[in-house]
């Protein structure tokens, strides 16, 4: 990380512990050694962890939106084909150490939106634009033939991101990739036909 | 609380406090003081904040077997009926506070299970026990004729305990009842069916 600035490596080493550890159990001291950068760098940049952890969850969309737009939202590809891309996507990112660390949504929606309103809310608009991804995706698989026409894109769009959430979640308690694998298996066999 | 043992006073409140604000976030001092209890009575009967978070898990968890009991496993109602119970039973509890505590089992999965094997290794069979008794409603509503003879019991069990999950906690990050009701919905509409 030797070209980024002490905010960036803040940003970068910040998101991996709090993915790692949860957004309370990694402290500012913890942040700070993990970015190797001194101590009054954090308060220098942000102007609280709230601040911060606004910072990293938009950091975390920003790679979630690449992945929106080669999978879900990629015209090139035939739509179902786009939606097995796009829960592989999220599936290998929870696979990520040991399927330990599952999404940094799930978790924040879990731990923090509660105590900051301003996190609740940014989830709720993440939430909200995955789900419109997902919709747009179904929509062009019912255009494409590849699903009957009365398929209900957005009812089953909702369904599908919190239930993918859902299979990250126990995919995470049990270390296993088990439920993103039932998950995807059965949205394909038992939902989508 | 006037009855209760001091042991009893701090599982009470600590359970309620860690249900609203996560485990890391509600101190041992924030639950000594919901308790009125005085501060050595924790480390008194409590070997390590750990040792405290199995036992709310426990105590959690005897609730939710009750609800099991009169729901999934309740012989003298037709299974689905007793299906659609035990979901409703889980909104309700996620309507508390006004949505916006969630599910102590997927908090817990969420925050934390990445730093303490014990809590993981228990959630692991909590979420085992519900899927045997969501597996045992699905076969009776086969043997019923409720469900088609094809029906993947194991299968869906384990999307119907992972789905509510994510549903409950995207109903925790949008403080509406939408994702469960949805889930509910979807569920008997398009994957039971």
């Amino acid at each position: 990380m030797s070209k980024l600035s002490n905010r960036e490596r803040i940003l970068v080493a910040g998101l991996k512990l709090v993915h790692e550890r949860g957004f309370g159990a990694a402290s500012v001291r913890d942040i700070i050694e993990a970015a190797g950068v001194p101590l009054g760098s954090f308060t220098n940049h942000f102007a609280s962890k709230e601040a911060f952890g606004l910072e990293i969850l938009n950091l975390y969309f920003a790679k979630t939106r690449e992945v929106l737009a080669v999978s879900l939202r990629n015209d090139a590809l035939p739509p179902l084909q786009r939606l097995h891309a796009y829960i592989e996507a999220n599936t290998k990112t929870c696979q990520m150490e040991g399927v330990k660390v599952g999404c940094l949504f799930g978790n924040f929606s879990a731990e923090t939106s509660y105590g900051s309103e301003k996190i609740r809310a940014r989830l709720v608009e993440i939430f909200d634009e995955i789900q419109a991804a997902v919709k747009y995706c179904l929509e062009a698989a019912v255009k494409a033939g590849e699903l009957p026409v009365n398929t209900e894109c957005e009812d089953i769009a909702a369904l599908i991101v919190s239930s993918l959430q859902g299979a990250i979640l126990l995919a995470k308690a049990y270390r296993s990739s088990e439920p993103t694998d039932q998950f995807e298996k059965m949205l394909f066999s038992a939902v989508l036909r």
